[in-house]
């Protein structure tokens, strides 16, 4: 996507072999970019948010094991590896795109003969990875555009009214979103439409990234506060949710950021229709029910404190009194039985059993 | 209630005349009192949330009356007095607490047939009417303590899970609060609870008041993000939900800080029970239908940004990239069906329009 009128990923390897990516911490604000060259730098990054959103972690964790690779000898390569693999897989727990890009990788450079092999064999793969996930993204826009096209006709010349919540948009993924692909998709094709953007507490990635990327790309929007969401679907003023997954099981059941089961629920009480856009690599095939799929909780800071712009300078401030609790779940899981439909790269699944057993069938990117 | 060892009420006459009130906007981080002397003043400090809250707020407006008369000449008063209703009735729209107020002050000076008189009776009805709001929220918070003295026996040992919204304490309120009140006596007593605290996006009552206040009170809570009550109740996290109300109509739908609707629908979803907080001159008998009651809309700006500490200095930070687009519904109303009961200074009322009527044939606090 542009940024200031120039082509950007969140990540990609430079010339000299490092690894770079934005640093979206300070978005809105601040435009940067980090470059790490170790593997251990880069597990920091994705532990404290440099980098985030399913999609861009499973490419970040492809790359974390390139960059193991690159500083190990040809003698240490396996060990490397391996040891790389776990820092990756522990670094946030909840998106299993961490697990399928490092397993995938593993993979693919199983049985090499020799270092030379397994090294070019790695590259290789991360390479295939990244643009999979890229080409995967694209093809949830164009699936997805149709979607809202379809939903755009049924209100003639008034713009379609979706609402999404966190960051799904390309800065979540390598490129194009998954969530928001759609939304660019339809909006380059001239459909009226306005995004309900919710500002998602306690680090804003709805208020600061995808309020960003929509005004970046010319598309309409609207911030609210995460509470006021029951208010806009009980106006009517919502036709339809579309938001991203960090992880969804074999029947269904779909992790996404906190604040996405209570959405899904409020649509469900409103007759609207709410759908998860993800690329296959977020199904995990190995978990059944929602509960099993582990639920990262993060630092009670991010609720005791916000973080923006005074004056020029990005500060943090303190909200709560001195010595008070809190607890920061950053994620929960949204049923199945909510959701009404997958929109992936293969296009549109139901979110059940059945549809999910579809997708894996028809998907080939597991490792 | 007491602060750091020394009673207060949020707002209260000087010795000299002047209205004395605690300055919200500061809390946790700073304990302020303002004085003003003119209706004018306190217009404007009810308008910007130095006090807020509907009890507060009724309260605030019949000494905002009295402010009027003193400033006026004994030929100007019926003017003055009229003027400062029309003001006060429009600083904030959706607490019909303020209109009662002001309109039971009228009331208790027409005929008056000397200023000297009005003057009289003026004072002795402000003054019964914040005492009577007093009295009412402790005695909600008498029969709320026994609601949730029979919840806690269910859990034997563990403590109840009590989740809130915004801020129903005594900051709220004149003292006690309504929606806190039976905590603080149940706390008293010895019942083992604990409260989940929402923090109330965009302007963190939850966070920054009812932390305060039950972290002065010694009572054990925990905050959370608005988004995290989903996550809660699926969980299985919380037993009991008590909020306030600003307005109340005949039918018993109930307008409320945003964001309360979408809890009184998860903890349907959830079984848990769902209990409004407010003494009898939150209901509106003027209005039937939730749709009826005027929704106040505030500044976009309190969703672009958040306030709080910065070293010490209480800074307000910018969260959205400039030129970003915001919506600041400060209400929802939550359809009766959604919730179990009122909580009044009577006792517990059903949530239905006979549940109402018996209220307000009980109740005598109608101009």
């Amino acid at each position: 996507m542009r940024v200031n009128g120039r082509a950007y990923r969140t990540i990609w390897r430079t010339p000299d072999g490092a690894i770079a990516f934005i640093d979206q911490r300070f978005l809105p604000h601040r435009f940067l970019i980090e470059e790490v060259r170790t593997v251990e730098a880069l597990a920091d990054a994705i532990r404290e948010m440099h980098i985030r959103g399913a999609i861009a972690l499973g490419a970040a964790a492809a790359y974390g094991m390139e960059l193991a690779a690159a500083s190990a000898s040809d003698a240490d390569l396996p060990t490397a590896l391996a040891r790389a693999a776990e820092l990756l897989k522990q670094t946030r727990p909840t998106a299993v795109n961490i697990a399928w890009a490092v397993d995938s990788i593993l993979k693919a450079v199983a049985g090499a003969q020799s270092a030379e092999e397994l090294r070019h064999r790695l590259r290789t793969a991360v390479d295939a990875l990244v643009e999979g996930e890229v080409e995967r993204c694209r093809r949830i826009g164009e699936h997805g555009a149709a979607l809202l096209e379809t939903l755009a006709q049924r209100k003639a010349t008034a713009p379609l009214q979706i609402l999404t919540h966190c960051n799904a948009g390309w800065l979540g993924c390598v490129d194009y979103g998954t969530a928001l692909a759609p939304v660019y998709v339809a909006a380059d094709r001239g459909i009226p439409l306005h995004v309900w953007v919710s500002e998602t507490r306690p680090r804003n990635q709805g208020a600061a990234l995808t309020a960003w990327e929509l005004q970046q790309h010319g598309v309409p929007y609207t911030v609210v506060v995460d509470s006021a969401c029951g208010h806009l679907l009980q106006q009517g003023m919502v036709d339809v949710a579309l938001v991203g997954a960090d992880r969804i099981t074999r029947r269904g059941d779909t992790a996404n950021k906190i604040g996405t089961y209570p959405k899904a629920l409020l649509c469900r009480a409103h007759g609207v229709p709410f759908y998860v856009a993800a690329p296959s690599s977020s199904f995990d095939p190995t978990l059944t029910n929602g509960t099993d799929i582990p639920l990262e909780e993060r630092s009670p800071e991010e609720v005791h404190t916000a973080s923006g712009l005074h004056g020029d300078r990005f500060v943090t401030v303190r909200i709560t009194p001195d010595g008070a609790r809190a607890w920061n779940p950053s994620f929960d899981v949204t049923p199945a039985e909510l959701i009404t439909g997958f929109l992936t790269e293969y296009g549109l699944f139901p979110a059940t059993a059945e549809g999910v057993e579809d997708l894996l069938a028809t998907a080939h990117v597991y490792p």
